[in-house]
């Protein structure tokens, strides 16, 4: 037995293959073919997975499809995927096995991630465990007695859009004072170019070419000593900090990660993230609990390719 | 096979007896043996067990004690109980069972109160479900797949410790911004305190007697139509709007369960929770859940009871 993980994303698709003990076998990437049309995407991820198993000589690998998008992984549908042409209830499980003969999973993307850390990185050594995928918005995924925990409709785990300053930022979601509002990259952008006037100055004054603000910039200036971005990852940290405090004491896990791009600016903003920690006055469960740091970027087609194998 | 449900309140000890069809036997209050220190109140709780088995004839019984406090469930031992002498690291578990002879769960209390409601009202019909216990602190309590989630050291559920404003009101924990220091019985009366000048004058204008103000008095000049008091409660449903709908984005949980006695508000404070969960821009989670409130003042000792029977 073998499985593969298709990690979709808007841009692109990872492609992971696993062999029954968790060996990975191969590792790629091929820009996600969304400019044809739906039916066309199904073909060319059917044709992956049989030219995969033509590869090893396997009459049957276990599939499992890593969406970007609001997931019904019950049934195998994506409900809406904004960054998938808003493809909507489209059924991806139904139309990939039609098409391929191959049984598939469809999941939630950061869930494949979580659970990639958890099998990868975590080795399975903990029963409980929180995830927060650090990026353009804050996701997340939740390990319940050494299980993916999807919720009723598969979408628990949405550890960005938690309250945790009622009337505070506008969110993407169009919510305000969401964790995403503070810790998404959209918001760090937002309040650099509130507390800097003039970027292109400001950059230059420190060397750079003038242009958008990034979070890698943030990350560049906060190493420069800049005390505006300092302050910036400052902040993060504590905003950051009271969602992890929360997900303590909800969830009382073992082990939290920190993964997605923005995790690597770790040692700017995790002092602030245990600042905030030692005020929650529930000690127990925030103190039991270890933080962790993971950066592999494929660790979401590896937890899909793992996810597969696991429910073969 | 009967069961025995203790549930151990710094005032009253509940306790229920259930055969094994979950059929409810007996169901009787006394005063928490708690004048004569800790060896005299395990003495009585052993008796209390004993005797009903002498009364039932049965040899075996399945007990579960269910204590206000902080409790490592997995060795039955009570880490901390302010409302119960303040004891610290007692092996409750050990203890009863050493002078019992029966076999003896030690749980929190509020997590068995969820139990009790999942068995008895929901009838164990949906798999996630969460409860909120909502008293003079906020409790809670977890259902996932089916079964009591009780985190990596018993402390999940620890839901009125959730942040939902940042730098807000402060909570009896240290904290600031917890749900609790909005929703507990304790903040609804700090507010009225701060909205009306002169408690004693405000009350004889309704016809009260003079006096402290209680959850009841807030409910009761709320039906006499209350400006001051439907708006507490209008902040009130707003506010624990915030802890549902951030129970719903990381849990996505069929039932959220409104209990305790605040919840007999439910009609001055639901049209506000609504109205916040309409807020939430994630909204699969928010519309898919159900919210019931319940009112059953024996569900603690129930749980216990019925915790016992399915985990003999």
């Amino acid at each position: 037995m073998i499985s593969v993980g298709l990690d979709v994303g808007g841009t692109n698709t990872k492609i992971a293959v696993l062999n029954d003990k968790y060996k990975i076998l191969k590792n790629i990437k091929i820009p996600t073919p969304l400019s044809n049309g739906y039916d066309f995407f199904i073909k060319e991820l059917t044709e992956i997975a049989i030219s995969i198993s033509r590869e090893y000589q396997k009459k049957k690998i276990s599939v499992c499809i890593g969406i970007a998008g609001d997931v019904d992984s019950d049934r195998g549908i994506l409900r809406y995927a904004p960054n998938l042409c808003g493809w909507k209830n489209k059924n991806i499980k139904k139309d990939f096995e039609r098409v391929s003969g191959f049984k598939c999973l469809v999941e939630n993307d950061a869930n494949m991630a979580s659970w990639g850390i958890y099998v990868f990185e975590v080795k399975r050594k903990v029963k409980n465990m929180a995830v927060f995928t650090l990026g353009t918005g804050v996701g997340g995924g939740i390990i319940t007695n050494g299980n993916l925990y999807r919720g009723s409709t598969s979408t628990a785990g949405e550890i960005g859009h938690m309250i945790i300053k009622e009337g505070g930022e506008k969110c993407n979601c169009g919510n305000y004072g969401c964790l995403e509002a503070y810790c998404g990259t959209y918001a760090l952008i937002r309040e650099v170019q509130r507390r800097i006037k003039n970027t292109d100055s400001y950059l230059k004054k420190y060397g750079f070419e003038k242009g958008n603000i990034t979070p890698k910039i943030i990350f560049d200036l906060a190493e420069k000593g800049d005390r505006i971005c300092l302050d910036i990852w400052k902040d993060y940290g504590y905003r950051l900090g009271s969602g992890i405090g929360n997900i303590a004491v909800l969830l009382n896990p073992e082990i939290t990660v920190l993964a997605g791009g923005v995790s690597r600016a770790h040692k700017f903003f995790m002092p602030f993230v245990k600042k905030r920690l030692s005020e929650y006055g529930i000690k127990t469960p925030i103190n039991k609990m270890k933080i962790l740091i993971s950066n592999n970027e494929d660790i979401g087609v590896l937890g899909c390719a793992s996810f597969a194998l696991d429910n073969k």
